[in-house]
């Protein structure tokens, strides 16, 4: 007698996560570590990624941006003389709020994998479902930013508990805010305990030459 | 012979917007005028509705209260002695991103439309899909801080073009930001010309009287 083999009919996301497999082995097949960088709109992503890949010009990286519209990031990067491919996620509506496993695959050919070491996705400034859909990344990166209050871990919590660094980026406006860098830190360590964490501020350099260490420990090139 | 009426299958979208007519319609038979606020997380929706609705004490306002998780915002709102209803779209994995109609009309209930005159909804904050959905308000009113840069109506053009107020918040850091007003506002009048916009300081009450007489006059309350 046979027996009887139960195939569960997959869901949208599991559609996701079997692209995100497939996106992550062609990652690995290449060589290229992949960091999905996220934050609300605003956070300071890609000074971030400005400053950190500028102190990092012994790896070969590369940048997939993610937009709803246009090109503004993917152009201010390009002038960091690296391969940067933009992603648009507007259809004509408002646009997906959000990059998934199947829209990077579509950027897949696009990308010099064979010349890079690091990959890194800016995703769509978004709190929420950007922290739903797995790309193919080996980490997760979360940029927030002071200026949003400290109550965000608490209210998007399935983001910060996600992210396995967190940048808390534009310090230097810690003295003008009423923000208690203690007390976000309390919500942040209440939703993802321990999660390894990197105080900085992109628009002066404080701190951030700690990432640029971090993604190179990353990439495994020696410092 | 009988003429063919061909109908049309609605999208969801379409499902959406029928619920917001019939949400508008009871909002209307309420004689209740609906502000639905936007921004991006930490923006200053919470406080900029502190402030302004403390100086609208002659206006029955209530509150519906937008979040993923929690009931941080609504618990401080609650301190006004207003109605506040808190609405959670978290569901067990990373939860929606916005509101739709069918949200607001399953809160219907629980809402004393007959004791209120403004009820502004906060929705979660989002600078994409919330601005998608219409859930049966009169007017959107978005807030943008000054802290997310200049470029933001550009790479979020629908949310900026379907607000009818745009409040321009945390102006009292200007002096320490690389943000430029001009340049945001010629931004903002690229994607919505000529929109009404407010410059304020939710922090330090700056400008806000001028929201709060606006909204004075959406409810047709005598000054």
């Amino acid at each position: 007698m046979h027996r009887v083999r139960v195939r569960v009919v997959e869901d949208a996301l599991d559609a996701n996560n079997t692209i995100a497999r497939a996106n992550r082995d062609d990652f690995d097949r290449a060589g290229v570590t992949v960091v999905n960088l996220m934050s609300a709109p605003g956070a300071g992503k890609t000074t971030v990624l400005e400053r950190a890949l500028a102190g990092l010009e012994d790896v070969h990286a590369g940048v997939l941006e993610g937009d709803v519209q246009g090109s503004m990031d993917a152009d201010r990067l390009a002038s960091l003389h690296i391969p940067v491919t933009q992603l648009n996620t507007g259809n004509g509506f408002g646009g997906e709020c959000h990059l998934d496993a199947n829209m990077v695959r579509s950027a897949l050919p696009s990308l010099p994998l064979e010349d890079i070491d690091l990959l890194v996705i800016e995703n769509v400034g978004n709190l929420v479902c950007p922290a739903e859909f797995r790309v193919g990344e080996d980490v997760r990166v979360m940029v927030s930013s002071v200026t949003e209050g400290e109550d965000k871990p608490l209210k998007y919590p399935l983001m910060f508990r996600t992210a396995e660094l967190v940048l808390v980026n534009k310090i230097d406006l810690l003295e003008h805010l009423d923000f208690d860098l203690e007390h976000f830190l309390h919500h942040l360590d209440a939703v993802n305990p321990g999660v390894p964490r990197m105080l900085m501020s992109a628009r002066t350099g404080e701190g951030v030459e700690a990432f640029t260490a971090w993604l190179r420990q990353r990439v495994k090139i020696p410092a």
